[in-house]
């Protein structure tokens, strides 16, 4: 860290203490957990006999601007751990006990390193002679610091928001009040922050998915589970079927397989000791039990086993738009991008042989750089996952886990392709490389992942007769290329703010009546079978209401193409289609025959080419 | 019943007695559960100390001919339910001393109407004094007859098969060994019927769904959950989208829903109550029972809430070929005709105004018309059931259920349907309308079926606001064209003994070099190139076999169209398709361009006419 971001955690974190500080006085009896740093501030968790909300922001921020005011110097001071856990005691901090007996007693907490981190000490000592405390004010804390000298240096700072958390983050303890502040320097940074935040916001998925009937969740139906409405469906449907096409030309097939597995499948895959949490699962009445697939690897596998006997059947590429559930916590899910079901992933197991494994890889690459020009996502780039291999922390033979990273790592530069590199990150069956781009916070985030699996074919016996005659392990390549639909979807929203290209749109023309006339009907009619011949995905408008309501309402829903018909059109059999104005199409805003307009959408359609200029 | 009827009836009733007196000559231990007549012949169920198997049928078999040859009268005696206890007691048949107790009891046993016409008593009758048996040899059994006058008359039979049963239908009761025989009044209709027995088996789905690699079961995934492999994927999908032009093309708009309720969805439905134990059902950690749905339907009303306010916005058509899972149990598995899961539903739900109703069932009954005419079913009938009026059971008012079955009526009348009327067998929310059809044996059989919703768009507080500004519940039209896919390709496989149509078939035209060399390879590519960009489904095998043995393979697969490809072709540039012989298609068997040979294929492929002759 550069001095100044070492200058900007302390701030943060003393921020947090300034928050803790500010409850403590509001609400005496207050509780106290864990209070880090986080990216662009801090949060600090409470137990409080009140229920916290936005409401609640003024009066605590007021109460923090008074302890800034009173320059409060963070003093530092040791305890013995004795001493610690008698303060604890007093002062009626039952969370802050239950850390120190954790560090007495194994010289660790459980909560992760964060907390180690907090209270400054290392996880690897495992004597705990003394505990360090910052005081400011009326407030003391188990902490390692550093701070600022004194309250009065805290820079810009903002309330942001209030969740719920679980202590310890065990579903089993108690929920806390999770109150996140955002913290800069400067209030111009600040400011710079917050206007982000909320262009975010404008942008937000839930927000587009909303508008524009894209999906919706019922709370009958329950948490994380989208409903996906007529639009979205289409924008899936759209992209599923575009992916199938590339991919069957790539030589995929298409394979379907059901959402259930008995449990012997996933304990002869490795899952069930790696996995099972994450996995919805249950008995029936005849006493097996199932699981609801949160991977279709191993169902797959079982395809494998009944097509190939011999190297003459690789590469064998099986692809399918899987459905798959996990089993989240309610706390943890957001829109489209993280959900318990469906995920719906653009799932494909490439089996080769060794020989086949860099040419395979290079083709994964090809069609990754194909499908994202065309969907239009530029600012890409990959992350290679490796293991540890100095801390053997990985599975299996270290030659082939080498072979395998280093077979990835020639295919990436081959290609040209721009990557990062992390040790110590691999998947549990082999290296990963993971596909980053950044979200409209500028955040980076994976859209998409890849593995190499070097372990689970060994593990599960699947095996080739090779030329020389002998039994062998394939290797097998894990592709997602748009990652699941609905994460992919929910990112593209946001991407576009809703404007998506012409070929995406679910609806791409709409055609809006001046009136409910018998030939403005029978002409509109006409224009729309046309349409619907050629595949494009239209609607009319012929409500009784005015025609700039009409186009309000179809700009508001992002419709690329909007046409009025009127006297105007009927009489000169040409349309002046509206062209939504991020639009680089080929089209100007000028009158056209029915047929060239709707054929160059149609073209437009099949070609992709169509950009927005966002 | 005729005459003739009866006494077949009798004679079948009487070898079932012969069959179990073989069986106890042979294992003198065994406890008789119930035997009963069914189509084509008997069943006899027992639990043995031996686990019988088609390798004890000829020694049964034998023992059933002395029998027979003995012309032992079959002698009727009755005996008070007291005494009739006793006998059971001393026989050592707990199965039907239970029977006797029950009856004893409650004047009724609880194993459905069976068993009480099998015992010769009327449920309705509550005091039961006498029990009625029958006697033949040292056989005695418990039985209200009518049988033979002597073992003598029975007429050919031949012992089929065996299944496992559990006693009374329940999984929770002991396993039976089900023996079953068929039996005809003389040998040769006895053989006839062996006969088609055999050819639905040469016909069975499993069996050729096997041959083709259309799908696959494995222990490890579990009973009753396919795996669908490329093959079938591709019909599958081919039939989805098929399906998918049709219905847009009138207006259905399709969504997507997760696999996944939690239960207050259903209990709103109405489904916790009917469906629960059909169901499967976990609950997830934080305590919430979720269960996989096994209907879309109420998914699909939470989107019609979202998407309807006022009359206008009707009718609503939703579609989804929605995966549903069944918790079946394994006894009752049976290929792709009875699953688990995924059963792949041709669904929709048409949310229509009491005036739409009828116009709207006509459309449906249309789009079955046209779509059948399509896949080739010629031979089905629409069968109407309609609860039972006068015992009023039925759940809600009966003028709506009274005006939904009149407005069907109607439409069926006015669509000139072939239909047969079913009193008593609606579903509980309202008629229903299968769609019926006769599978290879010649038996009825149900494929598809549509239900008119008079119940639950109330119980689910469902509604719209009508033209003079009142809330209204409206009626909904479930539908399934189709059925399910998964059912829908096992009668389809069937019918045509795999030979589907060209646009069905996942291969359409299989190319086989007759060597490796370059000019051979190059043209074949060429050709590949072009069919590809047709959008037809081909391949190449270019092993190193001989022609003949290529060929052979290619037929085996029941492939459309197989062109060999040697000198001959390569210099003329012209093919000579040789032609699935059932096929009824444009071309003959003779030289031709290749571009007119492809171009023939894609149209047979985009019109859908190419019929075999199956």
């Amino acid at each position: 860290m550069s001095v100044d971001d070492t200058r900007l955690h302390a701030m943060r974190h003393s921020l947090a203490h300034i928050t803790a500080a500010a409850v403590k006085r509001l609400w005496p009896k207050a509780k106290f957990g864990i209070g880090p740093v986080i990216e662009n501030g801090y949060y600090y968790d409470f137990e409080l006999d009140h229920t916290l909300s936005v409401e609640d922001f003024p009066r605590i921020e007021a109460e923090m601007q008074k302890i800034i005011k009173e320059s409060q110097p963070f003093e530092y001071f040791e305890l013995t751990i004795n001493e610690a856990i008698k303060w604890a005691k007093e002062e009626n901090q039952p969370y802050k006990l239950e850390l120190l007996n954790d560090l007495k007693r194994a010289g660790t907490t459980s909560i992760k390193e964060l907390d180690t981190n907090e209270l400054g000490l290392s996880t690897s000592e495992n004597k705990i002679d003394n505990v360090s405390f910052y005081k400011n004010g009326d407030f003391t804390d188990l902490c390692r610091g550093p701070h600022l000298e004194h309250t009065g240096q805290a820079g810009a700072f903002k309330l942001q928001k209030i969740s719920g958390a679980y202590w310890r983050g065990k579903n089993t303890n108690t929920q806390m009040q999770r109150l996140y502040g955002v913290a800069f320097t400067t209030a111009k940074e600040l400011k710079q922050y917050l206007h982000v935040v909320e262009e975010a916001k404008l942008r937000d998925h839930r927000k587009i998915g909303t508008e524009l009937g894209i999906f919706m969740f019922s709370d009958l139906v329950g948490a994380g589970l989208p409903l996906w409405m007529p639009a979205g469906e289409q924008i899936k449907h759209t992209l599923t079927e575009y992916m199938r096409e590339k991919e069957e030309a790539q030589g995929y097939k298409y394979v379907s397989t059901p959402v259930l597995a008995h449990e012997t499948l996933y304990q002869r895959s490795g899952h069930t000791a790696y996995y099972a949490e994450d996995m919805y699962s249950f008995k029936d009445n005849e006493g097996n039990r199932f699981y609801l697939k949160a991977m279709s690897c191993p169902h797959h596998h079982m395809i494998y086993e009944r097509l190939v006997k011999s190297y003459r059947d690789l590469p064998l590429r099986l692809a399918e738009p899987g459905t798959i559930y996990r089993n989240e916590l309610s706390g943890t899910l957001t829109g489209l991008i993280r959900v318990r079901g469906a995920i719906t992933q653009n799932d494909a197991h490439i089996y080769v042989t060794s020989d086949q494994l860099k040419a395979e890889f290079l083709r994964v690459l090809e069609l990754f750089k194909e499908v994202y020009e065309q969907v239009g996502i530029t600012d890409y780039w990959y992350r290679l996952s490796l293991p540890d291999f100095e801390n053997k922390k990985f599975a299996g033979a270290r030659d082939v886990w080498e072979k395998a990273s280093q077979l990835i790592r020639e295919a990436l530069d081959e290609f040209g392709a721009k990557y990062v590199e992390a040790e110590g990150e691999a998947a549990f069956y082999g290296p990963k490389l993971d596909v980053q781009t950044r979200n409209t916070l500028g955040k980076e985030d994976s859209i998409a992942t890849n593995q190499i699996d070097v372990l689970v074919p060994e593990r599960m016996g699947l095996k080739y007769i090779n030329a020389k005659g002998e039994e062998e392990a394939p290797f097998i390549i894990h592709r997602a290329i748009l990652g699941s639909y609905e994460r992919f979807i929910g990112f593209l929203l946001e991407k576009t703010a809703g404007k998506l290209p012409i070929w995406l749109a679910p609806e791409q023309i709409r055609f809006i009546t001046v009136n409910q006339e018998i030939e403005t009907i029978t002409f509109t009619e006409q224009i729309m079978n046309e349409a619907q011949d050629l595949g494009l995905r239209i609607s009319v408008d012929n409500a009784n209401e005015s025609v700039g309501k009409k186009i309000r309402s179809a700009e508001l829903m992002k419709i690329p193409y909007i046409v009025v018909i009127g006297e105007q059109e009927i009489k000169s059999k040409q349309l002046n289609p509206r062209i939504r104005k991020d639009l680089e199409v080929s089209l100007n805003h000028e009158a056209l025959e029915v047929d060239v307009f709707l054929k160059t959408v149609a073209n437009e359609t099949k070609s992709k080419t169509s950009r927005s200029s966002l």
